[in-house]
């Protein structure tokens, strides 16, 4: 059995452009049937204030399957504890046995979430976007800066956090990036907007969106977030989701879809824009991609990092 | 991280009084409200035949949490492999941290089903019943056995299988158990019945059981098994099942419910049973308990693997 920890899952897999294909093509899985994603395991602990997911899943034709089990528990801070961790499993789909641990502790769920709104954005904005925006300066804002950066390397990637200090920290450690200081701002002259943030309250307005704009939005995942003011997501002229029905659940649509203003119908799944089979966008379309996150994407990384491990043996 | 090998755990856990009463415990967790126990997780590989279950759940109080994952791929052994796997990690149920990754190959889920089998039938059964028989050679046969001998020392096993040289090993494996060369005689005489084959067809037909007879049935745990004949279960004064919904969804209960001959409210739940708050059986009751496995047993093991462990380092 192979074991890994975060230092050399680190060390074997980042933004790349083999992870890069490997979330493009666990998002097509979803959507062109050869992925078999069993509901989300939960369970709450509301006393610690904590949860765990588990998620798993296999995708036809792969050699292996992988159980991801990643925990947030909120009060670890004061304990001098991260408060999210996990490890992913991954087992011989032809025998069970079990091929390795992935002690990544939560690592390779930052990088895939990156990469994944990258890959998104970048299927969904117009060609020639220029100006990026990042809302957002912690850990995914990291990564969403690193993957666009890697996929668009002349974005200009300017980045808003509610903290200015950590925005400026953050911006210290990316190449070429700046700090956007003025929220409204920055939305009304970006071409493209990504929202990496833990809002409860919406941050991002409707009528600060100009015609053209694409906007990803990776942090409303749980029920209660929202980045995105309901009005927006139901003016926008086009919806996708990674996972349409966790999206309108708990996802950024959700809060649209209760106030009745969409319903599935109303939204399109991201693997089928890039299968390239579904979206045509218009110039001046409005464009919103919700991710709220697909065990295809662990079972991708997993996989990459299980055969670069074995090709380095 | 503490991590354990089979040989590590077997030396740490094995039929014992704690392990007993680990497994009595884990029944009225989920009878008395404290297990949270979210619904199996499962991936089918019907190519490969084979397929893994996902069982995780807490119960309340406890500082851990687990999360088992276990495996049956029916073409193994002809690779040279064992056709049954898994391993149990345990978690932090304060911080999420994992705790330890034990690596029992399914051991623990073995030792448990069969003290959960002897528990059972020790508490439903007439207090001086005397002629045990287990029907099934195989692994579960075993723990059955050693579970049977640990809590009720002094009764008479008798061990028939469909293979009569399997039969004949597993009694040299025990001490002072004897082989039941007929399966009906050894029924008609029986004053506990033990089944643990993955028999399709009924084995045990309702004119064979005497009046006063109690029958643990462990082998049907998924859709197609069966070990007693339908009329058998239909005829019982007494059900009772580890878990009521799935015995009638994919247990030793599903094909009387099949029948509409029985329904959940003609079953009892074990752990009410050994709380001691509901049953109270008639001497000539025929009494049948089925037990399709329920993860607070996997959560008990883990916790008292895991706490000998810490005592012994």
């Amino acid at each position: 059995m192979i074991q890994l920890s975060r230092p050399q899952i680190e060390a074997l897999v980042s933004v790349d452009e083999a992870a890069t294909e490997a979330v493009r093509d666990a998002y097509r899985a979803i959507s062109d049937g050869r992925a078999n994603l069993p509901p989300v395991g939960y369970l709450g602990f509301p006393a610690a204030h904590g949860d765990c997911h588990i998620k798993f899943g296999h995708i036809a034709g792969d050699t292996v399957f992988a159980v991801k089990i990643a925990s947030g528990f909120y009060d670890n801070p004061a304990k001098g504890l991260p408060s999210s961790t996990g490890v992913v499993l991954v087992f011989s789909a032809l025998t069970g046995q079990m091929e390795a641990l992935l002690a990544d502790e939560g690592y390779l769920t930052d990088l895939r979430t990156g990469l994944g709104g990258a890959v998104a954005s970048l299927a969904l904005c117009r060609p020639n976007s220029q100006r990026f925006v990042i809302v957002g300066s912690g850990t995914q804002a990291y990564w969403l800066a690193r993957s666009l950066r890697h996929l668009m390397p002349k974005a200009e990637i300017a980045i808003w956090g509610r903290n200015a200090a950590r925005a400026s920290a953050l911006v210290a450690r990316l190449q070429g990036a700046t700090v956007a200081p003025d929220l409204e701002q920055a939305c009304r002259s970006a071409d493209v907007i990504l929202t990496a943030t833990p809002a409860a309250e919406p941050l991002i307005q409707a009528d600060w969106i100009r015609p053209g704009c694409h906007i990803t939005a990776i942090g409303a995942d749980s029920p209660g977030k929202q980045e995105l003011e309901t009005a927006l997501v139901a003016r926008a002229d086009l919806r996708v989701a990674d996972n349409i029905a966790q999206s309108l659940d708990h996802g950024e649509f959700a809060h649209a879809r209760a106030a009745g203003l969409i319903g599935p119908g109303d939204c399109m799944e991201l693997g089928a824009v890039l299968a390239g089979t579904s979206v045509r966008r218009a110039p001046d379309d409005i464009t919103i991609a919700d991710l709220t996150g697909v065990a295809t994407q662990d079972i991708a990384m997993a996989r990459l990092v299980l055969s670069r491990a074995k090709a380095a043996q």
